[in-house]
């Protein structure tokens, strides 16, 4: 699992900072997690393949988070994509990106599916094989909502040695991946246990982008690997938060202690601060496991 | 008059093209001519004072010209913006943001006014004391205008020698920079040009992009002391460029040459191209005095 920082700064502008985008590795998938504006630059200068985005999820309908789509969408296709693409957002983004292409008379000539989210509920909104993702509802000014990804356990792992001891056929391996139990010639039965090992723990990874500090998320996010939680504001700017419905880095660590998560990433830094160094100093005070994102910054999980 | 080119790169992106902006100061007028995704990052690199535009010209509505006007305009209320701002743009603008703004429910807190055009004939649509705005219609996929702005003439210029050759008082000389001629205490009439120079020369600058090859701008842009005029292709694509209704670089000195202007910027590159050296070579076999465009650029006209 790596995450890929394109963005994390808020709303207002500054030559090097970018809003809120970023890229997760997860299994055979890359999801593209908010799209602010510059986000298709900011791909290039990080060099990621356009063609592997096949599912975008957009926490909510601020600029800072979503103004990037709409040109994104239309790069796809100048670049002549064929394959579907799925944007998850808040109910209204399909009216937007549909107007914005109707008026350019641009519409794509891939399938451009819409997922509009509407509930307060948290809802598994993809699976597969592989992965789930499911919302994470937010409280922030807008209806919003963070993603929970994770990881399905894998196939168990074939011990060689021990199936090659028992003299167990190559034909049989899938079996024994898959957990099944063999019985030899002999009509032993060797139990699953004695040929594999467990399959690496499946990982997690918790994006909370926008909010106010709400203690409703911690159930959903219980014990998640990585947590990447907003931290707007300083304490000395703590009076901020509740009136933006932002964070503070204080508030980011105590989510994630009460959560007892692996590791916290913090980001969406208001670019009034000059440097970013004190929001992990005061996190550490709650928290001992932190991060700090930045924009190009690589995370392998 | 000067130019600041703060992206002139056609659609898809690369990390270090911009697509199309550029801010002209004539007069006292700051003037943002399309707004291309990332165009409020290039205000800020170019250090132009968001404050400074008031008005704001877009040609079409191709996400290359307009998507980054959405972010300009959230972000001049984030900085508590409250002069007005106007926008001049095809039918639809005022719609596309209007829902943009109503979905982050972050309407502005500053006047926003929509001009929209829908005529295909050329239209006064900004004037004042010291400039006018008029469209160039021009031949694209969309609906798209080009730009004429002209200086008017200023004031005549105060010859203050011969007013005090004659003992002219003062407070006659508001008059005579108004075009006044002056009756003396002896009733002698000392015609106004014999006390005044010519004001400078009202300087004139005209937008042409996107749009296919048309001689039909020509007696509209006759003239003038700037063109800009899109190449998006050079020689080796020119089959591309009547398909796609955009101009080769000898298409561009075509047009430069019959309107007689006097210099001609070229601009709107295909990001195909690996340097833009030859646009100009090519231009030059039918026009002499060609620049060319580069984000970052400024132009002292």
């Amino acid at each position: 699992m790596k995450l890929n920082i394109l963005g994390c700064y808020a709303a207002t502008p500054r030559s090097l900072n970018n809003p809120t985008a970023q890229v997760l590795e997860i299994k055979n998938h890359l999801f593209l997690i908010d799209c602010g504006e510059g986000t298709q630059v900011q791909l290039r200068k990080n060099k990621v393949r356009f063609s592997r985005i096949n599912h975008i999820f957009i926490s909510h309908l601020h600029g800072d988070h979503f103004f990037g789509l709409p040109g994104l969408v239309s790069t796809f296709r100048l670049l002549g994509r064929k394959t579907p693409l799925h944007v998850y957002g808040p109910k209204g983004i399909k009216e937007a990106l549909t107007l914005l292409l109707k008026l350019g008379d641009s519409w794509t000539n891939y399938p451009l599916l819409f997922h509009e989210l509407t509930s307060s509920d948290s809802e598994l909104i993809f699976e597969d094989d592989t992965v789930s993702v499911s919302t994470i509802p937010l409280q922030h000014r807008v209806y919003t909502n963070g993603f929970l990804f994770k990881e399905k356990p894998g196939l168990r792992q074939l011990n060689v040695a021990a199936a090659e001891k028992y003299r167990i056929d190559r034909c049989y391996y899938q079996n024994i991946k898959n957990g099944k139990d063999i019985r030899l010639d002999d009509n032993k039965l060797v139990p699953n246990a004695e040929l594999t090992f467990d399959p690496p723990k499946p990982k997690s990874y918790a994006f909370c982008s926008d909010t106010a500090y709400t203690t409703s998320i911690v159930p959903l996010i219980k014990d998640v690997d990585v947590l990447y939680h907003e931290a707007t504001f300083l304490e000395t700017e703590k009076d901020l938060a509740p009136k933006t419905k932002h964070a503070t880095a204080k508030e980011a660590a105590s989510i994630a202690k009460a959560a007892n998560v692996g590791k916290l990433i913090l980001g969406h830094f208001s670019t009034r601060y000059k440097s970013i160094e004190l929001f992990k100093e005061e996190a550490e005070t709650i928290f001992s496991n932190v991060a700090l994102a930045d924009d190009g910054k690589e995370f392998d999980l």
